[in-house]
């Protein structure tokens, strides 16, 4: 049987909305990668009333996993709840409230503030349940693990980064050594696609013959990709490769990955391959390619920069689209598309360029070309390709999609016959 | 009794971490406005076993929110267990199943897809719970909703726009109408910061006093900013205005808005305001200032556009940031921001203009440039401003909290005293 997980992220900001939970989906992630399935992620506030019956519940799971409430606050409530719940007393762990202290102490000195106001909170914060361990510390709250009739439970801090460290410390903690020797992880199998729809490798996925005992299949769209993640429990391995195999020969030309790489590292590596540089033009979609490009960590060497040119004296004086195109063909046009790229390559001295240009809406729509409207044009020395796109949705959706899509047609532009065959 | 609401966001890739919902912050922050507590928001799988004891769970509190799961295939149950919860009979809706018809020939018809692809889901689609009425159709599925024991469940499609779309119209239904003639909505006050940390904020807000009966008051922090939710019960509106009050005096110049306004909402109505045209110059944020500034509706009359100079090059020539300066000071520098900013100004033809230059990392930092240092310069015709910042984090965290320190900056150089006076 694969071990069962419950997920509990506490804070009265998650449960009313004002602030969206990222540490969940992370630790699904990890979860399903471990060989766990992640049964329920639950979003509560703080109040004793709400936490109880959540906790309660998780700790019927193989493995329990809290995020947040473990601050110095009084209505930081998780080491208390997972006493009372699985039924421990609390004790002061001394060689955790020394530590807690001189981190208190560097705190107080570094931000100048009394030591006292610090002082208060460690011995809550070095309070444990009977038999927990400690993680370490995030900032001068100690991450928790505890093992109850032979379940886990790790309580993390709330903030994602502290919450990613601890969880990884929490990996190598005996009791998840233990559960890694009994489960195997699943085998993991992506196909990622570009410019089909979601029911159409749905389509392709059926006679496949889809799904099937040990073999979990989902697909996810996004901006125009759309992902298909096989998940194989042991035995379905050669089910999964075969069904991968021929969803890959169905859907041949619009697959552009087998892995999790975002498409903007697929082009900084395809470029990066043929010693090309790269640059941007952008109107509708403002910055958004150029920050995808750019999210990449060691961009620098293939992405040289981007023109937004968001009025249309921008497009004519700094990036030198010639007048005429604008006043011929408007600013949203596949011939000023074009001319931006050409602009770009040329004045910011890259090989290759992509241009955007459209109408993100709400406003500035016209029945000839109405909000949506969207022109791509990728260009190197060697090959171009133009697209013109009409996107339904609101402002964020039409720059999300255009941004997506700019950066699929420099792919194809970049690697026109890229189709991985594995 | 504030009535209390859970919400089920149900689907496979949700539980995963495969795609991170939206829906729920969205439900919360609607629930809270109209006076409705969310006590939860729970994540499961499409799985009838744990789908069960989530419905069963959420059926009990006053007002059950569920997306996702409405529609053709096998795997959509919410109809099916929304009826076996509340112990109802299925019936096929003949006015809805004729609905569903026309609009999936229309869809065949579009798609050329043979119309038998949509016509077995059409009985499927058309069944409701006993009592339970139409919100009206997201695609062929429609959005449901149903009284049981005077509670209100109603089920929501999963794509966040459907989302949206069925819950206005499930806001106007008659249940609703009752619910809401019977809550009265909090009053609801925010204050936002920037440039203290949240500790700070929760001193200042201890010195006022703090939470009291009926008075809520969560403080959330991101990317610099320090956000101040007062939500008041009736009763406690004056007890809000009074701490709203003596916070606005205690962080005085720190306050920028009164209410939810995104910074760079607020920098293009000062812009605006005063006739000014503004553009950016960005380094290390790679586009993404000038994608926050492209982000708000009619940006165009206030934003002319930015330059994002990834490389040296770019700095100097498109751009026209004098070699020198790079030479002397390095392109991550107080001088070469100021000449950026200059630069943005002059060649893109902008009255203001705030550059953006630092050392994002992972790599390319050294020990008297280390990653995270990012120098921001804002001008105008008659005033600037410099700031150097030290950002601990990743590559994502740095350059987040250097976009919204650029933002804030180029406010402040736009607005010099605009704490606002309520």
């Amino acid at each position: 049987m694969t071990p069962r997980a419950a997920v509990v992220l506490t804070g009265t900001e998650l449960v009313r909305g004002q602030r969206v939970d990222r540490n969940g989906p992370f630790l699904a992630r990890e979860l399903v990668a471990l060989g766990v399935d992640p049964a329920r992620l639950v979003i509560v506030g703080d109040g004793p009333a709400d936490l109880e019956p959540a906790f309660r519940q998780a700790l019927a799971a193989d493995v329990a996993v809290f995020s947040g409430g473990l601050g110095p606050t009084h209505d930081d409530r998780t080491v208390e709840l997972l006493a009372h719940v699985t039924g421990r007393r609390l004790h002061v762990d001394p060689t955790l409230a020394a530590e807690i202290e001189a981190v208190s102490r560097r705190i107080s000195a570094r931000f100048g503030r009394p030591y006292a106001e610090y002082a208060t909170g460690i011995e809550k914060q070095a309070t444990l349940p009977a038999g927990a361990v400690s993680l370490g510390l995030a900032g001068t709250a100690p991450g928790v693990l505890l093992e109850h009739d032979g379940r886990i439970a790790v309580a993390l801090p709330g903030p994602p980064g502290e919450l990613r460290r601890l969880w990884r410390i929490a990996l190598e903690t005996e009791p998840f050594r233990r559960l890694r020797a009994r489960v195997r992880p699943p085998h993991a199998r992506v196909l990622r696609v570009y410019g089909v729809t979601e029911s159409a490798v749905a389509r392709a996925l059926d006679a496949t013959g889809g799904e099937s005992e040990g073999l979990d299949i989902t697909i996810c769209a996004h901006d125009f990709e759309v992902r298909v993640d096989l998940l194989a429990a042991p035995g379905a391995e050669e089910r999964a490769a075969a069904v991968e195999a021929s969803l890959a020969d169905a859907l041949a030309t619009h697959v552009f990955a087998r892995d999790g790489r975002p498409v903007e590292e697929i082009v900084l590596a395809l470029a990066r391959a043929r010693g090309l540089r790269l640059a941007v033009a952008e109107s509708c979609t403002g910055g958004l390619v150029a920050a995808r490009m750019t999210s990449v960590a060691g961009s620098s060497d293939v992405f040289v920069g981007g023109v937004v040119a968001y009025s249309d004296e921008l497009k004519r004086a700094p990036l030198g689209v010639p007048g005429d195109v604008l006043e011929r063909h408007g600013a949203v046009s596949a011939e000023a598309a074009q001319a931006m790229a050409a602009a770009a390559r040329e004045r910011l001295g890259a090989d290759g360029a992509v241009a955007v240009t459209g109408i993100a809406g709400p406003g500035g729509g016209t029945p000839e070309k109405p909000v949506g409207l969207v022109y791509i044009h990728a260009q190197l020395s060697d090959a171009d390709e133009s697209v013109a796109l009409r996107i339904p949705g609101d402002r964020e959706t039409v720059r999300g999609r255009a941004t997506a899509a700019a950066l699929h047609v420099l792919r194809r532009v970049l690697a026109p016959n890229s189709v991985e065959r594995v």
